[in-house]
């Protein structure tokens, strides 16, 4: 296995194509997405892409018993009513500091081959607790950018996100720029405890203004529900232990 | 030492031989089948390849007072009544995520150059609790190989392993397939608390069956016997001190 | 994005400058002082690299929504009442050993393009606890340095610092020695704890000495204020806590 | 800096020498043996070369406020009455798995530019107790050399050390082996708590019967009382700790 390794699946005709990426990170908001985008379009997508790399972990993934070598995958999306779209996936980000680097270098790469210049790199803003507002939080690689996603709707904070945007996402608009590209990350905000099926709409519904094309959600909210009733449970569960431990205060009239 | 030093130790003719990985893993299951097979193969085996490398741990063992550079062995075994063996054990795995791609790629390559297209990656899935029955679980690298070998008993369930398989043997599947060869991980299901002798003839019998030997298990029963004596005695030392111990409740009457 | 990226933003003609590093480190000392540096010197300050690697972490920093790649930034200092400088500053340190290596030979490199021969590395060493009198402690390259830091009030103590100087700041000490230059490393005292002002203004107060400028301390003195104030919460929250919680003594008259 | 830089300090012709290693480990035991022997044989020794690497942590000692890079330092000493001897030692070992078998390779190197076949590794091994015998535990890189040593007091025994030798010292032989050299490793037994003087006597107390010399050990056994004084104060600590803290059965008659 060299570094990298790009198989080239098919080969798809698109014209100025976005390339959005949704690899695992925060409430897993990116895949989420990106899954979603690929379910909805899956009549206008091929995959044409995969990335092997010895950066990526030493692992196969196994379903219905056949293995899977850890890769990300690229699909091209021509969109009839919207911006033409590839599609970024995968399980693993890198596992060092170096491979980030080297890897979204590949993607960037790949993006070029495909005459894209504009990114969108999507994820998660963890708020350490359960919400009910799903804000969009953004950053963007050119202050030129600001005004049409503030229009769709993304904020744009002070101090946030604190400590910056970490890995490939972060990457993708540092090394976008430098090459040339107009990067954004769009992060939804997220407990950060659960795969987070409404921070991914959140970020859908932003993409869906800006790139032109419409979306149905019924999978997504079928998902949100389900996430509701766990949230439920564990809050139930947390009242309940609450009553059976004996507090300090308990202990302290003992005798 | 350069990243990898491939010693010659004797040239064996084989036919169409099967490589058999058995390095370090859960429960210890390769590493002792591996070992079984060849000290009952002893009069038809060869060793034919030490591998030191960079990768592995920087470290000697002691036997009898004389060290050895941390290696992996390929042992060549010329089977009158079943397919030719390519028998490859070691103490070591590979110290980085790095290192797995580079030595599985040279497992693969000195294969290639004793003509063998057949893998199988020998491990264990830990089941977190001691067991009675033990199944073993499987993974191939392309479908068509599922039906052999679940005529030979191997399951394959619709989530297991969870997490994949991670290391040499998930990755003799994921390149290998890359690589053209037709290659299988077996796991005996084992607690993952020992090493199991039982999970190790559950994996052997299954090899039987496919690769036409047969294989006594005398010194492996032995082995399953003193675990068991271990595993009784851990039961007794855990039931006694639970009886020493003040609950709770105990610590609630004190006054 | 090679090992090194060095991006030329602009060429100043220096005379015999002298690198002032101030990296993050202990105390942020050394940062906190280039900083104030730039802000004093703001006029004669002009920014001329700025240095990107795969050694620093692979993010971005967000400021008002707009991204910027991890980097080290050098600005060239024409003072005209001193020492000429080149103040090295940035928001990480390499992520690796090797990394560690390689940026400063990269800052040693530019160090010579511009004709330095003479390097301040700026830090902290901490005491440990809070502390009212703030030495700058010592280490130089070559022992012929030492009369002159001496007569500006540093102090070269025997047993410190413990454990040496790691990171950056000891290598261009240490490679800056073996390719000719004379480096010197002031560390003020300060707790650890904090970000401190007060430590920055000591190791500054001895630069002005040496390196033959004036500057004025509001802005840092205002932070120091700040600090204070923080400390004495820090100090009225604890006392509290002490009155809350029973003692062992307390526990010893249950009953 | 290279991957390693070798400092050509001076030039000494020896006889035959035999390579004596002391970096840090177990109880410093091979650290202190050879400091001691630099001691005793400084008017027959010369620092013959540094050996500065990326492999070693980034950072300078600092001794008399003058830094000090790390390195590895190898003396030639020309001994009068026993074997010539080269004297490899430092402050630090390698930082990376990969690091140990650069750095041993270019000690082998040197030590065959001096015209070196013979190695001894010098080490401890840890018995997690204190202990009044201070046995020589011993692994070679071949069994004919296990005679001599056993004849001059040094221990082979059935499963020591258990885990093998880690680092530099089993690299010696492991890498020594495959290059030509007879190499032996010598391990002092010693608690592993301490730095322990008496560990690295009974080490060269070896050294002196198969390499031909005489030594002292007047600042050795100074070493030793002094270790002896601070053992005593750990436990009589500990017997006052026990005396004050309630024990259980303390806690179970309150009230």
């Amino acid at each position: 296995m060299d570094e990298l390794e790009i198989d080239v699946v098919a080969e798809v005709e698109l014209d100025d194509p976005v390339l959005v990426e949704g690899l695992p990170g925060v409430g897993h908001v990116g895949t989420l997405a990106v899954e979603h985008l690929l379910e909805e379009l899956e009549g206008e997508s091929t995959l044409v892409r995969r990335i092997y790399s010895r950066e990526f972990p030493p692992q196969v993934s196994v379903e219905d018993g056949v293995s899977e070598l850890t890769c990300a995958e690229l699909y091209a999306v021509d969109v009839p009513e919207g911006r033409d779209l590839l599609l970024l996936t995968g399980d693993h980000q890198a596992q060092s500091n170096e491979g980030h680097y080297t890897l979204t270098d590949a993607f960037l790469d790949i993006a070029e081959e495909f005459g894209a210049t504009d990114v969108y790199a999507l994820g998660g803003v963890p708020t350490g607790e359960l919400i009910d507002e799903y804000a969009v939080v953004g950053a963007v690689s050119d202050e030129s950018m600001l005004e049409a996603l503030e229009d769709a709707g993304v904020e744009f904070r002070e101090d946030e996100p604190a400590g910056g945007i970490v890995g490939v996402s972060g990457l993708l608009l540092g090394l976008g720029e430098r090459r040339g590209f107009e990067a954004a990350c769009l992060m939804g905000e997220t407990s950060g405890y659960l795969v987070d099926p409404k921070s991914a709409r959140a970020v859908l519904e932003v993409l869906e203004d800006v790139l032109g094309f419409d979306l149905e959600y019924e999978s997504l909210d079928e998902r949100a529900d389900e996430m509701e009733e766990v949230i439920g449970k564990i809050q139930e569960m947390e009242q309940q232990q609450q009553m059976d431990v004996p507090t300090d205060d308990d202990l302290r009239y003992i005798g």
